[in-house]
């Protein structure tokens, strides 16, 4: 089926180098590719005629937010149909849901590192054999904030590890192998400029912390382990804060390392839920945390909008 | 709210041994814990009257399987009322699920390392504010298989890491620290032993790998990202089946170590669901891969009516 054409696309030349680039020689040779977590195969579903217009993936930890996610953005972009009849296309497993809204597919990945990245290979092989072209990748996601107010959104510049270091570590047969974090400098500055268009909307471009776990790696006291002491926590998030990180969460790295390998162009947008210099624990009430979730998925609706050419 | 005394207790100082040892001296000063993932708290909930009898925590990567388990240990015990009214707990996220089965808690933790850990820390919390006392923790999963026909049930002895070592990498303010991954012995016997009194039930105790991704670190040639041969993907696997490993997962490690750091006696059930020797992609029918699914099920349930006294 025949992509549709965007009025942010270039030339035949640039049209070409933004194909999904999957780095297996092994898949074109498969005779159906069954991919396990989405509940999708080669053989039983067309995955060129149900994804082949796909333009814009986004991706979250939670199920929940990832439908509604892709309710408000069936709103924004004045769709035919009822939004509250929209149907998870991976029905068949309870591994990740998947949903898409015209050229918008929303999909949740659940939480770290492990669990994005078998999301993201399966996505990845999909958008391959669907034939996607000139895809842009978002990552939509909470997080704690390092020296910034609550509700901050924060546009990702480097995804860095634990030693601030913008690199991600990924085993392959038992050899530990480093890729580069990178993500595209144009798309972050492009949601600068989208989240400067919007009432009230806080937000910066800072480097984002991926950890592997919520408690010890973050330097939470509170959790059923705690070996450090309050002034070493803090110790810890001063050092980030002045390299650069705004905020601390757990997928970011892997995310950036698997889109810029395979030639997608990627963004993280997480708001921030507290301000850990100031505590551990998430207290804001129920209807703030749901009002700060809200506003990645505001930012990138605005963006999505644009591009589009739905607001000019 | 006095502790159910079980027929596999011992004497008192035994007994005294087995709390749940949460080890971090800031928790008993806190006013109020925020269980953030598990949306419960101190303050909101009376943790000991809700969880103080919990005898056995069941814990798997999804949510569906893991009602299914609760629904079914319900039936096993032949408690009262209707197992399909079952309520989850954690009703207010959908982070995880949690369903109680008197002195049976079945959690789900979703995929990886980070995803069980963040639960982990939580479920540790919430034992030791309930003040649960002789809990053995479970984990029941799905697998690939080390030169094990598919179906066959793996009970760990020791989980290990990439490079087959029984450890666990934790950073902790962006430092490095290790810790074991030993499992509980006598549990391990002790279920092999019940799986022998069980029909066409094959098992084996052996040791688990436990990986980040589950494509590039397991070797397999069907992912989005594939740097090697099929050839160097066997000698990986036919180095793990010489250490001893029989199957490969993605949260046993950190099981291991954070239950063994606590004092939790803890065992990892899973069942191999295709024989990596022969393949990558999991191509059994539905029907088959539900059946298997349900044997950790099947082995955790006997060995809980055993220790109920149901079974002599």
């Amino acid at each position: 089926m025949a992509p549709i054409l965007l009025n942010c696309m270039g030339n035949d030349h640039e049209y070409i180098k933004q194909q999904v680039q999957v780095k297996n020689p092994y898949l074109d040779t498969m005779e159906e590719d069954i991919l396990y977590h989405f509940s999708l195969s080669t053989k039983t579903h067309n995955l060129p005629e149900m994804f082949g217009d796909i333009k814009f993936v986004c991706v979250g930890g939670s199920a929940n937010r990832m439908k509604a996610f892709a309710q408000f953005i069936h709103q924004e972009l004045k769709l035919p149909g009822n939004p509250e009849e929209i149907r998870d296309i991976c029905e068949g497993t309870d591994r990740y849901c998947m949903y898409k809204v015209g050229p918008v597919l929303s999909i949740s990945h659940g939480m770290g590192v492990p669990s994005i990245s078998i999301m993201l290979h399966e996505l990845i092989k999909l958008l391959h054999h669907a034939q996607c072209r000139d895809v842009v990748l978002f990552r939509l996601g909470t997080s704690g904030g390092v020296g910034l107010a609550p509700g901050t959104v924060v546009i990702t510049d480097k995804a860095v590890d634990y030693s601030f270091r913008p690199q991600f570590e990924q085993v392959v047969l038992g050899k530990v192998i480093t890729r580069s974090t990178e993500l595209d400098e144009g798309v972050a500055n492009e949601l600068l400029q989208c989240s400067s268009e919007l009432q009230n909307f806080p937000s910066v471009i800072g480097n984002t912390m991926c950890t592997h776990d919520f408690y010890e790696g973050q330097g939470r006291l509170d959790g059923a382990l705690c070996s450090f002491s309050h002034e070493e926590k803090l110790e810890y998030l001063r050092k980030a804060y002045e390299a650069g990180v705004r905020n601390i969460e757990m997928e970011s790295t892997v995310f950036a390392a698997m889109c810029r390998v395979c030639g997608l162009k990627a963004a993280v947008i997480c708001v921030t839920l507290l301000n850990r210099f100031e505590g551990d624990q998430i207290t804001s009430p129920h209807d703030v945390l749901v009002e700060y979730q809200q506003r990645p998925q505001v930012l990138v609706s605005h963006f999505i909008k644009k591009r589009l050419g739905h607001i000019v």
